[in-house]
């Protein structure tokens, strides 16, 4: 009963992703969409990026969440235009969502846009927000069984972010099998290792981040 | 849109979440809704409840999962009942799944009935499953200001667990934070602090159940 609508629903966003995806891509503005748990460290993610990249690029971020703006807060400290969506309960943001925060951020001295989503690893993965590449951050603290049992979102991510290493001599955590696993479910994912405490890895990630960007404007300069 | 839709799912599934709930009652099996982040610590709670409680009580679970078995295989290795309950993808349980998970289960031979949701801090707390109390889990890892964030989940459970204190040193985990802020949403719900690595804190929790059991059986013998 509930499939027809769910796939009206699906169909019209993706329309609406597709759209704001061109308008994105015209204008040279890389776009990602942040996934992750809820205290995977998005956020702490988000604030070394804008420190690390700030000089170089003019970086945009759109937060997702519920109710709060805590992190919204957190990241308009470093000086980055910030937009704050609430979903108000809801558990994933969708295209028209995003649409309507871009009013709200001046397009022409944007190159990188982070859209950090609400805090699930479920349901953001089936809703594409006008994106390039969707980037999942999974905290090793979160045990290495997470690729299998939430298999869609690993699938769909163009890099694959595993942070907290700070943490792994506490934890059981098996990063081989972790690797493994990933490896099986999207073989070209660029798998990184990070943790925001320490700042290790974070440079493998800025580069990522500065080739995507840098594919996205030669690809606008075609249009 | 949604909206209207979205109502009729949530009437209908309270309307059999209260009929199960009833059953249940009547039987005397104390349920728990159990909530969480992937990676919170769920399933090593009910590792650690199952085997301090087998001598105890009788015990069955049931697993919630989007696609693996994998938190059901780890339980049934202590020999307790429990039955698999894969959501293809779906971002929460419901009753009529729970209602036909019980089918596969010896009701007369169970007083405690833990149900393990999809690991996902935004819809399962709209989604009543019949169950007693909802207990959420919050591995510290994910920081204290996930609380406010979430508040929804916190709301509504009757147990609020911290998870993996053990790894409290290694972080940022602002406890007294934390504690304020569920306080200032939920005042009544019981607070432990638990980690299932050192044991610390399983025997609150352990005597939570206990009460909580024997509640219900009193409240069976009365109907």
């Amino acid at each position: 009963m509930e499939i027809p609508v769910m796939s009206n629903i699906l169909n019209k966003n993706d329309e609406n992703a597709a759209a704001l995806n061109a308008m994105l891509t015209s204008r040279g503005i890389f776009t990602v969409n942040l996934l992750g748990s809820p205290g995977c460290g998005k956020t702490s993610l988000l604030e070394q990026t804008v420190r690390l990249l700030k000089n170089e690029h003019t970086l945009a971020v759109i937060e997702g969440d519920l109710y709060t703006s805590k992190d919204a807060d957190r990241l308009a400290e470093y000086g980055t235009p910030v937009v704050q969506i609430n979903t108000r309960g809801g558990c994933h943001l969708d295209a028209s969502m995003v649409k309507a925060a871009l009013a709200k951020l001046d397009l022409a001295t944007i190159d990188i846009l982070i859209i950090e989503n609400v805090g699930n690893l479920v349901c953001p993965a089936e809703f594409n927000v006008g994106e390039h590449a969707k980037v999942v951050v999974l905290s090793i603290t979160e045990g290495e069984d997470k690729p299998l049992k939430y298999p869609l979102i690993f699938r769909q991510s163009e890099a694959i972010i595993l942070n907290k290493i700070d943490l792994l001599p506490y934890t059981s955590f098996d990063m081989d099998a972790a690797i493994c696993d990933i490896r099986g479910l999207n073989p070209q994912a660029s798998l990184l290792q990070t943790s925001c405490r320490t700042g290790d890895g974070l440079t493998a990630w800025i580069e990522w981040l500065k080739t995507r960007a840098s594919q996205t404007r030669r690809q606008a300069n075609t249009i």
